[in-house]
Order: C-alpha cells, then structure tokens, then sequence
C-alpha cells in the first residue's frame, strides 16, 4: 500500500441516497457546496515537505475533507444512531452530544437517536443499564453544564457483545466519544461489524483534554481546561506570595504530555516553574530543580510550580506503577512527593509549601466560547461523515481544517511537546527557568 | 461591673482634636451626622429579651454605634498607623487593607502609613521582614486581588518584642486583620500598651472564613467563599453523575463550624448530603450515612457528599489529633477517611469516588461584591474608631449595624450552627437528608 | 384596630390536617420544631422604639415568625398549586420557581403543580397561552439559568377572569413572583377569592431587583444585581483611563431608589460619582456635577459616573413623562441626558465619553450563591405559609429572619436610601464626591 | 520585484551583535535552537498551490519565520524602546505591553523602556502628554486587567513631529499596537526614518478585534470577545425566551467583518438569526429577513437576533455615513434600525424587543487564557524581530506559526468571513436560518 493511501476512510458501500441538505455545487451562489468525495488536503504544510516533493515528484500525503456529500449512504428515514461517551470528564462533551443529536435531528431528519448510558458498559445487556432516547428538547441545553449527559466509564466490554447490542437494536451508527482507548475500540467494534458485513458506520471523535492524540490540531475541551486551570494558578501565586517564601505546587493533568500544564503556564505568567512529562530532570545537584528553587527563593522569597501528573516519573521506583481500569499506567503522585522533598530539603530556611490539585474542577467545567465552537462543528461534521457511510474514522481538525481520518492513524502514538520547539521555548521565556534541570 | 458595661469599649484618652471630616450633627440637611460617643444599638433583639426587659425594667445590653466622631484623639498631622495581616488566607484582606489605607490617607490626611511584612514576624525585627511604606498609589488596585497584599503568617511573636517595635517606630496605630488567635494577640498587645501607658490604639478586624467569630453578623469572604465553593459543587455533580454509583466528596473549609459547607450545599442544590462539625453521626447502622448513602445510590445512581473539614471527628482516635502553629487543633482529614470508609462499605455494589478539596482556591480567591462593600465599609469604621482613640475593640457588624465591641467578647467562643435552626432546616430541607444520621 | 394587629395575616380557615413533615415541637432533640402560629418577632429594633416601649410599657409591632405549621390548612392529596411570574426580569426568579416546586412536591407530597405562562396574561383565557405542568425533574437545573422558565409580562388582566382560571382549574393556591404592582394585583385576587368564599391561597413573593420594596430587607436578585454590574464598572474603568479626560457613564436600574448604583459603585471603588433618585442635584453653578467634574478630570485625566435610570427626573421636563406597560412612570433617559449635556459643557478641553447601559446583562443572569441561598428558603417559607391556609401575604425576610406580612403593609410606599445614613456615607467615603452637587 | 519578494522584511542594516539569549543551534541537546535568517514557512498551503507549484516547478511564496536571532542589529547595553498603543480597546493589550517589556528586560537586558501616553498623540509633543518609563515592576500584574496601561487615542498626528520625537528621545525602536489605521501609520513613520537613515526599527502589532486583518491567523482579543459576548447572548436569550413573542437583538463589533458576531453566535446556540456585514439582506419580502422572523415567532414565541454593527448598510441611505477621527466609515446604528423596523412590521401580534449593545464590556474585559498566551508569544518575536533589525514589519501568527510580515502586506485589504466557507456554513446549521435572507 502506497503511503498516500494511509489516511484513506472505509465506507459502507456506495451512497445511493440523495442528502436531504438543500446545498449547492457551484462557487458565487452564496450557498454552500457539496464536500466531494476527492477533496483532499495537504498532511504535511512544512517547506521541507514541500521541497522534497517538487524534488522528487512525490506526491503528498492527504486528508479527506470533512463535510456533507450530496450522496450518503444511510436512508434518513430508515436510520438509527447512536451515542455513546467514555473515559474520564472533558469539558465540551455534552456539546458534541448535543451537536451529534442537533444534526442528525434538524439536518438529515433522524428522529431515533439512542443515548447509552455509562460508556461501553452501556452497550453490554448483561450490566442492564439500558438507552436513553435522545430528542433536541432533551439535549437543548446540556451544552451549558459540565461532565457528560450520558455518563461513562472506564474501560472495555467484550466486542462481540457489543456488536450484536447494536445489531439487536437495529442501530446503524455507533458516534463514540472517548480518548485513545475508546477510539481503539470503536475501531475493534467496526472491524467486527466489518467480519458480519453489517451496515453499521463507527465514528470516533478524539476526546483527550491532555491534547495529546497525535496527528490533530487542539482535541476539544483543551483550550477550556487551561482557560479554567489559569485564574486557580493565579490563586496558588496568591497563597505562595501570602507567606515568607511561601512554595505553591500545582498539579495539573497529562499523563504523558506537558500541554495542560504548559499553556496554563503560559495563560497565567506568575509561575516560576513548569514540569512536564517530555523533561527529564533531576531534584538534587546545583542545576537540579532543588537548587534554582532555592535561588528563586533567595531572590523573591516566593515560587509557584506547575507540574502535569506525568512529570517526573523518572524519579520513582518501579513497584508504584499500576494500571487504571482503562489500562493506563496510573503514576505515582508527583505532587505530593515534590511537596514532601521541598520539604525535606529546605531545613536551612522556613518554607510554607500548598498543594493544590485542581484535576477534577477543571475537568468537569462546561466548555469555553472557543471549546463550544469547535464542539458543535466537529459533531455535524461526523454526522455528515457517518450519513455518507464512512466508518473507522475520526473527525476531527488538522491544520485548522476538518478532515476525517482512519482511527488506526490517530492511535499509534501520543502527541507530545517538542522540547525545542517555539512553544515550550515561549513557556520557558515566561517563567525564567532554565532550559535543563539537571 | 454591670452586664451593660460588658461591651465598654477603651480609650486612650480625652479626644482633643477636631476631626477633618465635614460633616454635621443635624437631620435634614443631606449631610451625614458625626456620630455620638453615646449612640447605642441593643445587642440582643429577641421577643425574649425586650418582654424580659418590659417586665423587669432591666436596661438592655448596648453597643457602640461605629462612625466618625466630631473630636478625636489622634492630630492626624503626627499620626502613624501600621497594618498587619494574620493566619490563613480569606477573600476581601486586600479589601481591607485599601479601604483602611484610602480612610487613613483621603478622610484624615495621615501621611505615614506602615504596612507590617508577614503577620506578626513582621514586629520582631530579629526577623527582619522590615515595614513598607503604604500610599493609596500602591494599594489602589488591590481589591482585584486575592490572598494578602502584606504577605502573612501563623503564629505569635513576643508581645514585649512587638511592643517595643511599635514605639521605636513611633507607630500610632496598629490594625490587625486576624481569626480568633490574632485578635488575641492584639488584644495583649493593647494590655502591653496600656501597662507602659503609651497612646498606641490597637484595633481588631476579624477575618475567619468560617464564619465562627462569635457574636457578630457574617465574617468578610464568608460570602464570597461559598459563592466560589458553589461552582465546584456543580463540578463535583458533573463528576457524580458521569458515572455509575458515582460519588463525588468536596471537602470544604469549617473547622468548628460548618457555615461555608451549609451555604454552599444549600446555593448549589445538587447536594445530597452536608456533614459538619456541629453535628454528630455514625456510619454505621441502618440510619447511619452508609446506609442512607446505599438508600440514595440505589434510588439515584450517584451521591454528592459536602464535608466540613473538622466534622466527624468523633470518627477519629485522639492521638492524631495535632495542634498547628497558631495553636489550632489539626484535625485528621475527614475526606479521606470518608472516601476510604465508603469503598470499604460498598463491596458489593460499584461505586465511583471522586475527592475534591478546593479549600486554597477558595480561600486565595478575590472577594465578591458583598463582601468588596462590607470590606470598604468595615475598614472605613476601624479607622473612624481608632482616629476617636479606642483601642482593644474590633470594627464588626451587628444586627446590621456597624458597632464597636471590645476584643475580648468576641473570642470567649466560638459560633456555631444551631441544629435546630431555620439555617440548619433549610439545608437539610434542600439536600433531603435525615435530621440524624445514627 | 391596634397597630399591633397591622401584621395580622389572614387565614382561609381552621388547619385541620396534621403536616406530613416529621418535625419536632422540644428543644435539644436537634430536630427542627414546628414554628407556632403565636411565635412573633419584634419588627422595629431601634433603640428609640425600644426605649419607648420600656418606658410607656406599649407592645412594640411584631411579625409572624415564617415556617412549617404542625396542622395545615390544605389536604396534600386534594392540593393543586399554580406558580406565576410577572414584570420584568431579575435573578433568582427560576431558584423561587425550582424552590417552590421541590417543597410542594418533597415536603408536602403535592402532586399537581401548575405553570402560568408570561405572567398573569396566563390567568386569562382568552389570551389562550394554556397551563404547564411543573414536576421536580422539568424544574430541577432551572436554577441555574436566568430569566424565567415561566415567561412573564408586564401589566395585571382582569382579576374576575383571573379567579375565574383558577377556580376552574381547581388551583388551592397560587404563588405570585412579582414587583409593586404584582403584589397589588394578588393581593386585588386575594380580595375576589374571599368575596367568592373560595379557599384559594395567594401568596406573594416580592422581586424587585431594584430593592425598593418597603420593609423587607434585601429583595433576591439585588446582591446579584451589583455583583454583575461591578465587573462592568470595572470595565468603564477601563474604558475612561484608556482615553485623555476618558469618562465613562454606566446607567444601572433604580427607578425610585439607588441601591444597585449606590452598591455597586461601593463594590467596584474606581467610581467618581453616583447620582441617584434620592437626591437632587444640578448641573450647572460652581458646586454643580460638570464643575466637580472638571475639577475631577483636571486631577486624574478620567472619571467614572454611575447613575441611577431612575436619578435626575428635575432635569427633565414634564412633557416626556409617560407610563409603562405595569403603569410605573417611565423616565427620560438620563444615561444619553447626561453623555449629551457633558459633551456640550466641555467644549474647551477634549473629552472622550463612553455610555454603557447593561440593563438586560444584569437582570437576566443567573442568582449568585447568596441570592440562590436566599431563594431557596423564601420559596420554602412560602409554601410553609400557604400550606398553612394563610392568604394575602409575603414570605420575606426582615430583620434578616424569615416572616409573614400582609402584602398590604410592603406596597404602601417605597423602600429609598437615607441621604444620612452610614451607607450613602460609605459611597461618598469611597467615590470622594461631596454630599451636594449644587 | 518577483512575487517571491512580496514578504521580505527590511533590516536597518548588518547585525553585528551577539545575541545575549543563550540558545543552541543544534537539534538534540532540548535548548531551543535560534531562527535562521532563512528560515521560511510556506504561505499558502492549499492543495491547490501545492499542485500548481509542483506542476510548474515555481517556488511557493514564503514567510520569514518569527523567532530570536544569533546575531543582533541593537546593542542591549545602548538601546531604549518605545511602547504605543492606538485606536480602540481590545482585550490583550496590556498582556502584550507587559510581554514587550518582559522580554526587552529580561531577555536583552535592555534597561530604558519608554511607554507613549495615550497613542500617537503621545508622540508629539505639542499636546504635552510625556512619557512614562516602564519597568517589569509597573507592568507586572497589568495583564489581569482590560483597557490600555498606557492610554490611546485614534487618529494619527503628523509623522515629521513623531520622527522628530523618537529621534529627540534616542529612541531605537517602537513598538505600535494597533489597527489597519495605526499599522498604516507606524509604516509611514519607517518610511520616514529611512528617509533621514535613522537607525530606528518599527514595528505594529495588529489589534483588530474584529478579526479583520488580511492575511493573518485569529488577531489577539478575538477569542476573548467572543468568549465575553457568548453569555451575554446567553441572557439576552433570557430575555426573548421570558417573554411572549419576545425578540432580543445583540449588537456585537464586526465594522467590515462578522466574525465575532458568527463565532458568538456558534459558541452559544440560542442564536436564531446572525446579520453580518459581508451578507446582502432585504427585510421585506416573502424570503426577507422579517418575514423569516415571523414564522421563527409562529413556532417557538421567541427570536435572538445577532447583528454585526457594519451589517446592512445597504439599508441605510448615503447621507448618514460619517467618518470617525481615525478615517472609518462610521455606521448608522443598526440594532436600532432593526429594533424600529421589527417594531413597525409586527403590528398584528404583541411582540416585545429588548436591544442589548455591549461593545464596550466586551473590548474592555481582560483577555482569556488562549489570548494571554498569544499575546505572550506575539510580543516576544515583535521584541526577537526588533532586535535583529527589521522594520517595517508586523509579528503575527500566519498557518498557526509565528512570522514577520512587511506592515504593507497586511493592510491591503480587509479579511472577511467568506460566505461560501464550512465557518460560515457551520453558523447557518447551528442558528437554523436560511442561506439567503431576499
């Protein structure tokens, strides 16, 4: 298979149906066009990119655009969705229900649009949660609260089970809300549907509020989250500068990837030091973190610290690392270990140290102006993608463009933070801290 | 001495100056009135009290109306007021202090105004935090801030060291922003004062988030501190409710007094259950909190819990109980040992726990309206009070009323919520929980 | 008929059934006891009025102490109940609705709850907007939303239909969510029940974002009023620095009285002026607003006015004097008044002025967490009453505890701000404008 | 000059100084690496050019990218800096004033730092405003509050004068905030400088809430002006909804351009109508914007209606349009129009209009979390780019990376919402309205 074909979406078969969207085909009318099956976008925008296939006459990989095609698959009248929503609390997922629901109802004219309740547990019969029916009185005004109109949970259920949940209620697409274990499975659940040759499309749409599924721009909800972390720094900074080198440490979320705590960082210029899971860096020696705090202290007689609860995993033994239901390694938690060698540390000098974590209020906040845009956007574009009979794919927004993708291309790898690039340079140009800690 | 001599405030002596406020001394003309040293408002306003008095001709006990005096003792042209702030953090201190500054500088003209570095460290110059200068140019954007602007501390210092501090620093005035133990010290302060006969007039303002400074109306950032509570409660339902069985705890501060966990269940009624220290329940037992809580889960799915952090501390054994700095007991977290109890106890069931201790966010937060006007208001009466020359009374609100009272009545003890109070009813009106929970 | 019998509620009738609530009728049980119908609070706390009692043995007025009756007038099972809301907009009205709802429903066991639709043209058949059945589940997220879920209008219907809908709808009793002339028209219904002999309850709960109602204390919504204008103020501020002689004019409500202007203006201290209903003041002449004004702008290069809608009526002539919709005189405008006449004066230096009028921004928000506090328990205090059979009457809050009054007491005149008082003091203390401006 | 030449910058000569930024030129060691002098970012990254350049084997046009230089035109120890700030408030600021000083201190150590009062105006020296130093102390805490530290004004002064002054005032380089007005200007002053061969670099970093400057990403204080007006829609949705047939209209800012308008509209989905300048409407007719309205109010009794402020001009007759001091067509009101001509139509049903204007809350709040950090990173390579010696130039964020561009460039033309675009099309889908309104 040619590189250019990785980013090809499966589809359900041919879309013999007309969309009921009164759209145009044409430029200069005013109205919107038709997204085309052939529409593609550029992957990779860099000049070296772009010198490299002038060089060579490669052609560049591509993305499929994201829209509603003039021809779908599913027949409206005859079709059932479905939504289910997984994992931990991001703010903007009862946005995309009600998106997900707002376009199925108003644009393609669906009237059943089942809810299942508590993630994948939802689609298991054994555990007997049972649907909910979704209509746009009922989802009107979810967008306004935090946390998840549906609930969710944690982990898997068997995939076959699953299968025949939607199979036995004549369900024809499965959105599932949920990060990259949920995406994994979603896709695990269309590879199945695909083995019975049912017509049932997946669609993922990525949720991680640790930005951190590779290949898209900004997952939704992350913008908000840093947006509600930032005036809890400013609080900590209050409670550092309140007492003689008073110490504020604020642990923030990203398992893996610095984000949350970085652009908190960024947003809120009071903080002195920001750790994040990307940076290796050592407490003890005269460049180790221990010691320019102590500088810091000397000079100001305050510090605020940022750390993403990932950070820092380097300095544990290997016996504290277990897994959370969803598989996930759980880390030991750096905060309270930070907060107790500070302590030890400092016995030369009074030092008031607070700990604040803030996880679940930043998680469970409704979306943001910006979170709330993206959100409704990203719902009618996997609807318009699961009507035209796309399956295993994800909506979702590359280079500030939506696309759709293959799952299995979002789901190789985290996103991380390039040490060297502009942005963590800028966070480290805000808070004075060194380039390397060790 | 007479029960109506109870809330005699001291002076330092005969007030021998004109005060440079314009105002009047008759109705009618628009102008405020200078107020009288002999303008008196009842203290106890009960139907009791007044048929108690009717009946026995018993005068009733009186305070001293707060305001402006016509003559004063201090001649604001050699006068210099210190400020200092003391123990923990509270919504509206910078309030306070720009109010008592803007009084000082605006309404009386004193040119030297000391703010105190760090609590009371800041008057034992072996510590050496050294005075800065206050001016309304540094302070006037205080107020949209949180924590101290002065920095603070826990804890006294020697009151002769204080003292001496005071009078090598030819300071006039000292107004102190502190709990229970603060206005201890400053009322011992005042003794020193006195028994060395100098005219330094020492003034309390009582600052508790918790509300349990007896006898008066409702401490500043009290408000404030269940209106930034409330949000994180619905956060904590968000959580709640995303999961199955889902629970959510959020600690609140109250470490006597439950006043800011019961307020805060009460503007946010999501609450199923408050617990505080003012009442005593088991956990065991059919009409123990576990098994309402396994009564609530069943009929709901999910639970939100609000705990005051010293309730339940019958629950503890006594030899984790610890005294902090100021002297407070520390009490054993009873969030934790409730989220720990309550996955014990549920080992039949699933259940999702989720723990929340916003206590910093909400004590570095900058204050609300109410409180933005009580904190002006309340610093404007320390400085009128002080500027008559009384000394060893806090500025305080009663009935409504601004009003003078001597330090020691109001750290005899402690406030409480009344359990068989309207307040106490309307919570558990709101939240549906038993009267008694054993 | 004594004075003391002006708070005399009446009664539909004997309470012959016993109330469902399990309460208490002793102390110490720390369960809350069932408030008597004899239980009264003193209404007058002056030292003046009580000085005068003392000394001529009078009994001083009292109040019906609100709250849960041991026998009740209405059987829970046969109860149908109708909720309304009418006149303008004002935060809390959706918590009073939520409130009533939940204790109707949980307390009392009432079943049948009515919604009337855009205010008492709801109560008019003819007009046709039909009922809405109100259960805990429609209402219990309303609180956090502003406006009302009802809908309302301005202006009262023909009271003999009205209580024609009502009787025909078999409603036992109709709370009424309103201002001045809302009461007036309940309180007209209340008359027309009892001429019919009909045992209907009517019960008012007075909103009036702008604080005017006489006796009470603080109307809910008003505290959230200013706590939503001050950031707007802050805003002003910011807009009145950022230009040379930059002076911004925030018109807050306040037809008759000038709490909103008054507290906010306190709340947000970066305001020069408040002009407010309650005082007369001139433009012109040396000690007139555009004179301080410029002696202000000379000094600081900016200033910042809050004034009342409702301030400067002298300034107007008769002519623009119309009447609104509720038959309240609908005032000139004087926020453009004022932008115009300030243009005009200060021809010979450059002024920049901005007009904010945030209106529908501050009386459309939700309740803050003190407002939705207080919400709550008037809803439940009213209920209490109503259950009760009592009729004509306001659940309120004076004296900051909850009681009974007839509604005819509270609409006799309007509540206005002492020019003398220590809170108009305080404003001045804090904006620096003197008492008179002519 | 080849199409290729159309984004190179000019440098006020060779750089001879070494960076004081201790930064790596290596990839590998996580020390940010500084920018080469070509390093460049392709422009126009659709799939279109791509295929048109590898067709014809032209070169793309390219963007110098933003970033700190090794080699430096300025010596730090002999350097001062001017800050301006022109035209009207928008949310970031002073977060940008503050970054320009941070990293003028911090990172090149430069000492004199020169803020101009109150815009151009501030540059000369006739109207007398001076200057005022700024130091990290001063700007430290700036960033949470809205307007402008430094005062604007609109309009330019005479260029000759503002050469005369910088050069008078040894200043090197000047840092001007502003709009398509102030960049315009900011550009004829480096016209100037070259003119005389001053060694003076000038700089613009583009203010437009409006979003409307060509060329470049989302301008700084979009986000957050959205992010203000998304609750007020929120409330005036309230408004409409609490009342019978109730209409509210929210002007938002948007004088050429919609965007803030669509956007809020997107982020809070109560929105029924968006009226922007960019689309053609008629208010009469069968499909026109009234009757629409009117079978809105026939279905659900209440309407929100957004309007741009530079929406439908081609209502308004020509002899309105005015000009403001800075040379804009100034606008006939349009939400009033709307207001009187919503009123006219609807005199067979009761509607009532509530007109909600809250330009100034909005372009006076303080910026949001993800403008805080744009504005932080926008002002380091404004400070990066000044100091290698470029001028003439703009920092901006083009493709979602930051660049210089020449001034020229950007003030072509006017960026605009296309109505064609999956933005736009996504605002019709949200609100319901149709794509043509005649």
């Amino acid at each position: 298979m040619s590189e250019t074909n990785r980013f090809q979406i499966e589809h359900l078969g041919a879309p013999n149906y007309k969309s009921p969207l009164q759209l145009s085909t044409v430029r200069g009318d005013h109205i919107f066009n038709f997204v085309s099956e052939s529409d593609r976008l550029v992957f990779d925008i860099s000049m070296d990119q772009y010198a490299h296939c002038l060089s060579t006459g490669e052609e560049p990989n591509c993305l499929e655009k994201a829209g509603p095609r003039q021809n779908i698959f599913f027949d409206p009248k005859e079709t059932t969705a479905a939504i289910v929503t997984c994992g931990g609390l991001c703010p903007g997922i009862n946005n995309v229900i009600r998106g997900v629901v707002m376009a199925l109802h108003y644009f393609y004219g669906i009237k059943r649009i089942m809810g299942v309740p508590y993630g994948y547990e939802g689609l298991n019969p054994e555990i007997g949660h049972g649907f909910v029916e979704l209509t746009p009185e009922k989802v009107k005004d979810i967008h306004q609260f935090g946390g998840t109109f549906l609930g969710s949970s944690r982990g898997g259920q068997d995939v076959s089970v699953m299968v025949d949940t939607l199979e036995s209620n004549n369900i024809n697409m499965l959105f599932a809300i949920g990060g990259d274990g949920t995406l994994k499975g979603v896709d695990a659940i269309g590879e199945e549907i695909k083995k019975r040759g049912a017509n049932i499309s997946v669609v993922g749409i990525p949720k991680t509020i640790d930005n951190d599924i590779d290949l898209i721009d900004e997952s939704f909800g992350f913008e908000t989250a840093f947006d509600v972390a930032s005036p809890i720094i400013r609080d900590a900074h209050n409670e550092a500068a309140g007492a003689y080198n008073g110490i504020s440490i604020v642990k923030l979320m990203g398992r893996d990837s610095g984000f949350i705590a970085a652009s908190a960082a960024l947003a809120m210029p009071v903080v002195n030091f920001v750790l994040i899971p990307e940076m290796d860096f050592q407490l003890e020696g005269e460049l180790g973190f221990l010691g320019v705090l102590r500088e810091r202290l000397e000079r100001k007689k305050h510090a605020v610290i940022v750390v993403a609860e990932g950070a820092g995993q380097q300095l544990f033994t290997d016996k504290n690392r277990v897994k959370d239901a969803s598989g996930n390694v759980k880390h030991s938690d750096i905060g309270v270990f930070l907060k107790e060698r500070i302590k030890e540390y400092f016995t030369d000098i009074p030092v008031t140290i607070k700990y604040i974590d803030p996880s679940y209020i930043v998680r469970s906040a409704p979306a943001n102006s910006s979170d709330s845009v993206y959100c409704s956007r990203l719902a009618y574009h996997a609807v318009h993608g699961a009507m035209a009979g796309k399956t295993k794919f994800v909506a979702c927004k590359v280079n500030n463009k939506f696309v759709y993708i293959p799952i299995t291309e979002v789901t190789k790898k985290r996103k991380k933070i390039d040490l060297e690039s502009e942005f963590w340079f800028s966070v480290l140009q805000s808070t004075g801290q060194p380039f390397l800690l060790k």
